[in-house]
């Protein structure tokens, strides 16, 4: 979709901190890329809960009026004026994706038809049959989910994991991935009994429906454990390693990011390793694109995704808060 | 020393929980081993501050009336009645070692002149001309260090760490063992500049003066931190980390082992990684009992020691009370 008037574009505003009637869809000035920018025509964008707790004014040092969005798929559309020659690796229309960096954030973000991240954060996109929807939910949920196992967590082919929340975006696409990166024995968890056959479908060997107390069910049996539900279950969570393993906290599903009354020397005993993981634009430039996609165009791996308009992000809003669901929300633009 | 009657001998026994009054040198029967045991006769003893936290009441399921210590060196002395012959690989008047496995806690400790501690726990000590007190000085303190390098830590040849609180009898012990393992840099820290020299003394290559924010002076520096302060100090530890880096926490010296306001996300950002250590029974078996006391004997590895007899150990624990220092003390009977 091109520009609505000349110059002008759509986007989502967020004009204050507030309940998601404060995203607003306006008419705006075209962004202008500066130096270490690149002006992108977006194609589309996940929806991430990052955005929900900006909007809701938990994110510190984010001055609004504010364009949330994280992350983004689109293609080059332009340079800064008077940057000379156009930087030969990214001509105009090279597909491209990119997330963090201080989208959304420091910088307009993605609920918009045209974005400037920064250069240094864009990924090259391979050619795909794949639809927009498809890629569009790939950047953030990939590289967490693939940073949290493959540089946080350091998955071996052959060790057991236990992925704690399983049924978020990241959740089912952890379990993939972890089979994928060849996992001896992929456990998922969840707190509803219907939801078991959801994580079965997505790769996992094994489901253990969380009260709580998942430790009662699998003491010290998991080389590894991806916790998604946060500090919360995150004791409980250590016990179900095995001496020597690690549990990386990645999400924060239950609401609590903080612990108190926390004891290294006893509740990491036995040599148990704790690490967290927010995400990288490191790890995301590093995420094997071509490999990811082409898992994806074979069916290897599955992404759970559910499309909406850019019209659509109150609604799409709405849903976050009432606890997202299994797939990830995307705009198509 | 034989036992001081026929079938009697000195112990120091802790007869409640309380000052260090309550340790009171009494003459009793001599323990019995009972299966899986084996008599010792004790030569000599380190004394560790979790005895002074059993004196004060404050390890859960211990009773009293107990002989505290728990670790010595001794010679082997006898085997459980009617176990027919003696084990061969143990015979009596072997050099051993022991520590933890429930000495001065389960089972009636160290603070004596015979004690029964389970066979499965013994190391055999090499022959040596090193005096009982520096060998006495080793089970504990080099488990400790050692396990938390090694087995915990996995430091590796090359690799930058600091020993945050360097200069307790671990702390010295980890300086000289980190150089020994071949560790790139070695650094400690301590509160009091006059302890620098000792520090470099003990194979400091820096020395940090510990104002509680060393992150300030050596930001995300070191591959790996030992934590010998506690949880006072952990989050600055973690943030002297670099990238990737790991702290293990060890000790307690600030006299505070739990957390609150933790964050793994944010405060172990950047993959960082926390474990704890408390000791091992196998960690204790497992080490190199032949390379270190050859280390000793070269002066390669310096046991900081200081020499007490078994009718000192309330002024031991004044000692404790106050701080402890540097030396590990001990008992040689």
């Amino acid at each position: 979709m091109s520009p609505t008037a000349a110059g002008t574009m759509r986007a989502v505003v967020c004009n204050s901190p507030g309940p998601t009637s404060v995203l607003r869809m306006q008419h705006i000035p075209l962004p202008i890329p500066v130096e270490g920018q690149v002006l992108v025509k977006v194609l589309g964008f996940g929806i991430n809960r990052a955005e929900m707790y900006t909007r809701q004014g938990h994110s510190p040092g984010i001055e609004f009026p504010r364009i949330l969005g994280i992350e983004l798929v689109g293609e080059v559309a332009g340079y800064p004026s008077g940057s000379g020659a156009e930087p030969g690796d990214l001509p105009i229309g090279t597909r491209i994706a990119t997330c963090m960096g201080g989208l959304g954030r420091q910088i307009p973000g993605s609920y918009a038809e045209y974005a400037c991240p920064l250069k240094a954060n864009i990924s090259r996109i391979p050619q795909t049959s794949l639809p927009i929807a498809t890629i569009a939910a790939m950047p953030e949920m990939f590289q967490t989910a693939y940073g949290s196992l493959v540089q946080a967590l350091e998955l071996k082919p052959g060790e057991s994991i236990l992925i704690r929340g399983a049924t978020s975006s990241v959740g089912l696409t952890a379990l993939q991935l972890a089979r994928y990166l060849g996992a001896g024995r992929v456990a998922g968890s969840t707190r509803s009994g219907a939801r078991e056959k959801m994580l079965r479908d997505y790769g996992a060997d094994e489901v253990f429906i969380d009260d709580g107390n998942l430790a009662k069910h699998a003491p010290a049996q998991f080389d590894k454990v991806l916790e998604l539900i946060g500090t919360k279950t995150l004791k409980d969570s250590i016990k179900c390693l095995r001496p020597k393993g690690m549990v990386c906290m990645t999400g924060i599903q239950g609401g609590e990011w903080t612990m108190d009354d926390f004891s290294p020397i006893t509740d990491l005993a036995e040599r148990r390793r704790l690490t967290g993981y927010s995400g990288d634009p490191k790890d995301f430039l590093a995420l094997p694109w071509g490999e990811l996609i082409r898992a994806v165009e074979k069916g290897e791996i599955k992404v759970p995704v559910r499309e909406f308009r850019l019209d659509q992000l109150q609604e799409v809003h709405d849903t976050l808060e009432q606890g997202g669901g299994g797939q990830k929300m995307v705009v198509v633009i």
